[in-house]
């Protein structure tokens, strides 16, 4: 697909380490016709050639800027229906309670095709250009979630479920065998790449749920699938303390949890891990050895009252660290947020060990760019801005109040007073901002969400 | 102000206690000339005398609701300018960096009407029909701000801070003396008396800052002030070790931070304070003893990493609990994410403490309601529903999903798919909700806020 060449002109915010942000307020980057950034200036200069045709977008008013769009390393799509729904469940009563019977509601096309729909706009409008997305054991809403993101034109990994444990699963939701799941496991991963066949936009990723939900010879089957097809991994890990028990329980030859997906051939630099809050030093190096990715997410953990996550400590060892939403463990499909409550999880956490622990807001948005680039392979191509990578941004818009206290036409809930630097700005964003500031969201070059508030 | 009765009708959600809801989907609500609730019907009845006239509201759509307005039992006017910015401080260095600088802004009153004319239509907004304020030092600018708040039709407890202890308090910004201080606070109870002489909306509080920040001479004026005025008291303590410590070094003589404000006659029923984390078993005791309220705070303690209060041990001892906001060491206005937050903590403080410290969300939102009232020594007329007491309320609007996955023309976070019970809809406007869902709210039985999305 060939885009007009556009140069979008306004602050442009991104980060140059970990800990501190880039911030050129008066920025040009020019967005060639394959949606790859071709020249960024800090100042406006004569446009390069390809360009002198192109369109341009300025960033409208005083309190706008352009953002990397979001990276979700961590979500469950058929969940949303559930968001808001836990109660005072923990995770094993929780899957039980409200995970499993609305995951079996999919087996319906249309009841996959209206959730879906909502869940990747959604998705899109809070800013994510790019989600792993878990769905169910059922191919054809699985393949429909794969359909949905790439015609919205959201980055994703589409995931079917693989479970078929006996005595853990539900009889009424489940992989007939282990062979089956393999089977299906495999017919989602041709279905992608029959939609996609760069997987440029949207790949499969093998899916065991997590090592509890899976017979040996199902995980067996799956390390044999990932080793002949080479597409990614995601499952869950460590997540409980009950669920570590219990995977001592049917694991008992393995040393650990970690151990047990290594053994089956699963714990490579394309595996995501989600959650990994209870992994023993042994657990941790071994994560480590193997380049294996974590995704935190903060939302959910203290949701079910998993624990608290020491992610400083897991970057401070070289691990790689991105963020994730975790619907409906986690409550909100909004990165943002889920930037917020990795700050707050931190600050628990540093009430116990200390200020070493905290997590400034850099980093959290660190975490939901370019960590989340590193976890799902794609740190050459998103997660910030340089020449030759693509164009997943986002328009971030914040109100300016009025000296009578009023901010105008667009209704957002970030106060902008007008004397605050920049990277206050950003602070503001962080802590008050929501989807409404997000005015548009573009992914490889292509406009894929934009307010109705907001012209350009 | 004499009012047009209304009749209320739609779905009706309160309290019946602290951890249990009523639900009436089906009921009216006949709201007189005064803005009291003249009678509650569970289903449709004749309009009993006196509503033979009235207009009638009807909820529209099949997710809206009635649910009494929230109540901030402490917050800070003058520091919403400063919401999100607070980096890696902790309480005593965020009052320096941020804080006492912001507010010795409101020196000027056209800074403090912007401002303070954004803050009380923000609170209004996320359906906070009440609010105890802190203002500055300055009598003008506080006065100003009990002006809008009465203009506006909000609910309020208007505090000019009290601050004048040499060596803590800055010289650009404090009281010019101890007995400067307490003519300030009594210029600035009369104003309120004069603009509102019957308290009905608008009353003054006696405000010393916390005691760090007082003398002996200005808490000895202040207590004085109170048992001459009657007016209600606010305050901080024991938010942070580091200022426990202080407070054992400024007042020797005193057992504890909460017996100073009790030797000078500032710790009784009429008493708001603020945070309370670190209080001893002898201070519990004694705030129990006094009936003091407590205001829970949980977002701001956690952004500046003061603690977690454990709000269960402090409600099964039987002490009054409400829920603050408390700008801007909390990022946030909207009383739905305190009501979160305070969830969410009690998680962190369930991973230590074990189930029972956890709060469930009909708990949570208790204590914005119920509990708040209680604290602000209001609850014979608001945060429930009674026949006799004032419509303090705000209509919940949630989103319904389409079979196509849009939700129609109102933009909000929160998706009902349509098969969700109404206690999973509270649930789900808990955890997802924002302003948007808060379709208009009412003070008194008076219209403050409506959405343009919304008609009736």
């Amino acid at each position: 697909m060939s885009l007009q060449p556009t140069i979008y002109v306004g602050p442009l915010i991104h980060h140059k380490s970990l800990t501190e942000l880039e911030i050129l307020p008066t920025a040009s980057i020019y967005v060639d016709a394959h949606g790859k950034i071709a020249h960024i200036s800090p100042t406006p200069t004569p446009p390069p050639a390809g360009f002198s045709s192109a369109r341009t977008i300025h960033a409208p008013g005083p309190s706008t800027f352009f953002f990397p769009g979001f990276i979700d390393t961590h979500t469950h799509a058929p969940q949303f229906p559930n968001a808001g729904l836990f109660g005072a469940t923990t995770l094993l009563s929780w899957l039980e309670t409200y995970t499993f019977p609305t995951e079996s509601r999919f087996s319906s096309l249309p009841f996959a095709k209206q959730v879906y729909s909502r869940v990747v706009k959604r998705l899109l409008s809070h800013g994510t250009t790019t989600a792993a997305y878990y769905a169910t054991v059922h191919v054809p809403a699985t393949n429909l979630l794969a359909e949905i993101c790439h015609a919205a034109g959201q980055r994703a990994f589409v995931g079917r479920v693989c479970m078929d444990r006996d005595g853990f699963v539900p009889g009424f939701y489940r992989d007939e065998s282990a062979a089956q799941g393999v089977v299906d496991s495999r017919a989602s991963i041709e279905f992608c790449r029959a939609l996609d066949p760069e997987g440029d936009l949207v790949q499969a990723i093998v899916t065991p749920r997590f090592a509890p939900a899976c017979s040996e010879e199902a995980l067996r089957g799956l390390g044999e699938l990932v080793r002949e097809t080479g597409v990614r991994v995601q499952t869950h890990v460590s997540e409980n303390r009950d669920e570590v028990r219990l995977v001592g329980k049917l694991f008992p030859e393995d040393r650990d949890y970690v151990g047990v997906y290594d053994r089956f051939g699963l714990l490579g630099e394309r595996t995501v891990l989600a959650h990994a809050i209870w992994l023993s030093e042994e657990e941790k190096r071994l994560v480590k050895e193997r380049k294996a990715k974590l995704s935190h997410c903060p939302c959910s953990n203290t949701c079910l009252t998993s624990g608290a996550m020491k992610v400083k400590d897991l970057l401070a060892e070289g691990i790689d660290v991105g963020l994730g939403t975790d619907a409906s463990g986690g409550y909100s499909a909004s990165m943002l947020e889920e930037v917020r409550q990795a700050i707050l999880v931190s600050r628990h956490v540093a009430m116990v060990d200390g200020e070493k622990a905290k997590l400034s807001f850099e980093e959290a948005l660190w975490l939901a760019t370019k960590g989340g680039a590193k976890v799902l392979g794609l740190e050459d191509k998103v997660g910030s801005f340089e020449v030759g990578m693509d164009w997943d941004a986002q328009m971030i818009s914040l109100g300016q109040v009025d000296e009578d206290g009023t901010i105008g036409v667009t209704e957002n809930l970030v106060d902008v007073y007008g004397e605050e630097k920049w990277i206050d700005r950003v602070a503001k964003w962080v802590y008050a901002g929501d989807d409404r500031n997000t005015s548009a969201v573009w992914v490889k070059g292509r406009l894929v969400h934009k307010r109705t508030d907001v012209s350009f």
